[in-house]
């Protein structure tokens, strides 16, 4: 069936539900170029302020897994699930998860992305690990399910070939803040993926994408929505992002603090939010009754991290880069921490190399900041609050500048704000 | 000074009133290819949706002008006036009321447009004057009109470069339908030609571009407003375009009917609007003492008209082509004509071959529909109702389907409506 693209911008535009066949039309026209980057773009605007209901997000979803191939995971041999962060500062999450849950005795096919921006990506974050690479085929992301259970790489370029376009298209056309587009943006490169079922973690606060819970719940919905629809099993946790995750943000520090969670220590919140997700993920995987806290204290997680990385090419004994400069931000006064602002430290770890401005940047591995001082943590006029790590001296004064009211002292006891906000099931 | 157009784009979608800067940057960079085509189609979209003020759009119109030259029309020695009309069926005012001003004493510098749909152009029916020439130069312009006092011709590519690029995108990203760009686009030709003041005939009706009058008067004061905002004296008729103009509806048949206009005859209603646009033009150009009616019973427009087509060398005695093939609609019954639907004779006229799909199709000249009886006249069952002219005949069948339901014949007595509904000045 055909249409007529002009046809279709106007009836969005104006406010109609779109067909199933108007959507299969529209998105598998647009991935072969019969509908131009401006008619998309426009219909891209027309979505974000007209919006798009259930049925329709769930079917764009559809028509972009379509237009490219689908990994087929059905001889993996164990349940299959993923987790996907809508991103956040210091998410460094995937890290210890993913082979938690493959000790676990479920398969965990994380295919991810770079960061841009002042959110970090798991890729850049491995890429620190000398030798490890992100590019796998489809056949040895099936190997290395059935042999280790984990694999964190790329996703290969013919999955979802529409959403790749369609993302780089609205990232340029102010037309990403969109529920439903983010939505079939995220579950159709997950659906594509293959997997069972998929926890999704939906961060909301100063370092995350959505700044306030509303948008972060409506977000969560649309998702779980999309993957009921197709069959997936789906929730999500709705967590804070005011605050960075653990003490570090930059790739090589965020991997340093990663294996410390393997090794049974790390950061609380680290830990925390590692075991509730794992938790929701084993319980889709029905594997309600392994106890991911015992896992981790066991070293079988520390041991799966290690067959996945060298399974990549990756020495999970080698040392990690370090940056060749540092810069420490003192306590202004006495008192406890009451504030230290996500967004803030996002920018500078980015600022001083760790992250990207454009696709093309290369990131420094062992740039960064590291959070010597925590919401609820007191400290003397003069300690330590921060390190910050960078190849570029020149790029301190940027960081800081950032930092500028990013942290507040006090005498008072603030009250952390829980971590796991709710699950949307 | 240089901006984001992403967040131009995303301030507009948010619905924040542009700066004048904001404009006068996206509108230039747009024009030199700064701006991508698919960041101005979501920009317009935005705009469609969110509008603009009265001030953004007079903004927007001043940087349309400022995208290319203006035609300075200082030396002309005569008051200079236009009139635009947003376009009907059977609307050929522009053949006869340009002639009739430069006899009255001012000046008219007309660029004008060709035909795209349901609506024929101006130049597309003097072209069918043979000999005739559409493209003048500006210096030939300003010779013709000091020398005529009348000018319809084509608009010079320098006029306005970001109108035509932008329309092109608005038309196949569909973001026609926005009285602030479609203001701008309108008054950004005009105030490039020149003009001191500007009457306008936005027309509403089934044969319009508007179909009801709200939106009709929406546009007229926009227009309005824009040509105040530049010092144009500008106001506008509300015209009926519910029933087609006179009775032709056709290149060269709607020059055959203004030539009887313009010797002291033709259709009562293209009498009557010619009149009424002429006597708010000669006000604007301080010649209000000067009776069009009388000047046009005279013969002097009908003089002027036969040098302003030998100016641009067209022969004004030379018989105009005709279609080779006729086809008769007769009247059903007897009775009164109560409806004539302007919009299903202007498709029965573009598919006999008067108008073109796509821009680079070309217009039979003889092509057209003829309308014998209008509403109010009796006819007898067997009377012919509209003759169908065409090279083709193949495409009667598809004209005679485009009137299926366009005509309507009972016993009551239809009562008009009447022409000119109001003017906004």
């Amino acid at each position: 069936m055909s249409f007529s693209a002009v046809e279709i911008i106007r009836a969005k535009r104006d406010g109609h539900v779109l067909s199933g066949a108007q959507i299969d039309w529209v998105v598998d026209a647009y991935t072969r170029g019969a509908v131009a980057e401006e008619q998309m773009s426009a219909l891209a605007m027309a979505i974000l302020l007209r919006s798009m209901t259930g049925e329709e997000t769930a079917r764009w979803t559809a028509a972009m897994v379509a237009s490219g191939e689908t990994l087929d995971l059905g001889e993996v041999g164990r349940p299959t699930v993923d987790k996907h962060s809508t991103g956040g500062v210091g998410d460094k999450i995937t890290l210890p998860l993913t082979p938690l849950i493959a000790a676990c005795g479920a398969a965990v096919p994380q295919l991810s992305g770079r960061g841009l921006g002042h959110t970090g990506g798991t890729l850049d974050k491995l890429e620190s690990i000398p030798g490890w690479r992100a590019q796998l085929s489809a056949d040895e992301i099936r190997a290395q399910l059935i042999e280790v259970g984990a694999v964190v790489c790329a996703a290969t370029d013919g999955l979802a070939p529409a959403d790749r376009k369609l993302y780089a298209l609205r990232d340029v056309t102010g037309t990403v803040e969109s529920i439903p587009l983010i939505a079939s943006s995220i579950m159709s490169k997950k659906i594509a993926e293959g997997v069972q079922s998929l926890v999704l973690d939906v961060k909301c606060g100063t370092g995350a994408f959505m700044k306030d819970q509303e948008q972060a719940r409506a977000l969560a919905e649309a998702l779980v929505s999309i993957g009921r629809a197709h069959g997936v099993r789906t929730s999500a946790l709705l967590t804070d992002m005011s605050v960075p995750l653990g003490r570090a943000a930059g790739n090589a520090l965020e991997v340093t603090e990663s294996l410390e969670v393997l090794r049974g220590g790390g950061p609380d919140d680290v830990v925390e939010l590692t075991l509730a997700l794992a938790t929701e993920m084993l319980a889709h995987a029905g594997l309600s009754e392994v106890d991911p806290e015992e896992v981790l204290a066991s070293g079988r997680a520390y041991e799966t991290w290690c067959r996945m990385i060298a399974a990549q090419g990756g020495d999970p004994a080698a040392a990690l880069p370090r940056a060749d400069h540092t810069h420490v931000v003192a306590a202004p006064d006495d008192g406890v921490v009451t504030k230290l602002d996500a967004y803030a430290v996002g920018v500078a770890a980015w600022r001083l190399g760790a992250g990207r401005s454009r696709k093309e940047d290369v990131v420094q591995h062992g740039a960064g900041v590291l959070c010597l001082a925590k919401p609820g943590e007191r400290v003397a006029k003069g300690d330590p609050l921060m390190e910050l790590h960078t190849d570029t001296p020149d790029a301190v004064a940027g960081a800081v500048e950032a930092l500028d009211g990013a942290i507040e002292i006090s005498d008072g006891v603030g009250v952390p704000a829980p971590l796991v906000l709710d699950t949307v099931r």
